[in-house]
């Protein structure tokens, strides 16, 4: 099916695509979307389309890359800057995490486990998104133990509980629920101070 | 294609069923297992196994709700054992979940999203069983903080972060990885600890 692109394409059905795409992944799931029902949502024919995407595959991986790496974009930068403590770091960080994924709902594709249905190349991409994100915060609290700020007895065990509490939040928070997306950020801040300050008697009993 | 149960078919072979179904499903996806492969690693017909389900999604919902079932059965009573503190059954719970989910690793498809493959009903009663756990939980910290053992500001919200941090142990942990489960448990318990008795500046500071 794929069809080389066609030189007078701008970039801008390709962005309308993705975004078209992404809203029928989110509400219908990826099964359920066709390349023809994409086209349609556009507006341009399927044919059009496959100038820009071989298969509805690739068109999934441009919409998991682009959140990926936006995301890697938004934080990696504030966990890599050393002019503000760890604290600080993991502080904006939690904040910006909860913001992204809650900005970027449907390219995250929430309850669409839609992501199992990219290649192995594909998904080896976006682990190393992951990644690069995973070992800034694990070194942010790395160095927050160093320099006394933090007491935290494994750092990488902490690191995964960390990012599997702020990756959970997308499952359950609704803005129409009682708490505002800011409130989730303080508790989740607190919280996440909490496990990075151990109360001395605490981390140890056992 | 539903029959009718034989019967002078006991409750055998509907556990190998199960359990061969399950290993199946974890091994190579739902999607790309058929009755007649469930059939053969069982080593019976596939209308002899369509004696005992009418269809695949039937034997996902058996092998989920078997799952969800037991796992309420493991944690709620302790949960809800007065006769305990509430550290002490959070305490016992961590290691509950995170043993339980470990064993049942089939069972609990892990990065096979195929409980998506369910019928609205079945979901629904997955979530009623996810609710009596979420419920026991939720209820033993807020009791806890009545008891003045934990200083939770918020109940609900700390009950989540909680969960979903434990639920995502499954995804990344490994028994061939560098740390033991007992390992994880303890640093699990200890993280849950040090969340629910935070340091009295750390989850006012700002």
């Amino acid at each position: 099916m794929a069809r080389k692109k066609s030189l007078d394409e701008g970039p801008e059905p390709r962005e309308q695509i993705l975004a078209c795409a992404s809203r029928l992944f989110y509400q219908r799931g990826f099964g359920e979307t066709s390349i023809r029902d994409i086209a349609e949502a556009v507006g341009i024919s399927s044919s059009t389309l496959y100038h820009h995407f071989a298969n509805k595959q690739e068109v999934l991986h441009a919409i998991v890359s682009r959140f990926m790496t936006d995301f890697v974009d938004a934080t990696v930068p504030t966990l890599r800057d050393t002019t503000l403590s760890p604290t600080e770091r993991i502080r904006r960080t939690v904040r910006r995490h909860i913001e992204f994924s809650d900005d970027n709902r449907p390219a995250l594709l929430v309850g669409n486990p839609i992501r199992y249905a990219l290649d192995p190349a594909q998904r080896e991409h976006g682990i190393k998104l992951q990644t690069a994100y995973h070992d800034a915060v694990r070194d942010t609290i790395a160095e927050g133990n160093r320099v006394g700020e933090f007491r935290v007895p494994d750092v990488s065990i902490t690191t995964m509980a960390l990012l599997d509490m702020l990756n959970g939040i997308r499952e359950w928070f609704s803005p129409r629920g009682t708490l505002t997306r800011d409130q989730v950020i303080d508790h989740y801040t607190a919280i996440t101070l909490a496990i990075l300050t151990p109360a001395e008697g605490c981390a140890t009993a056992s």
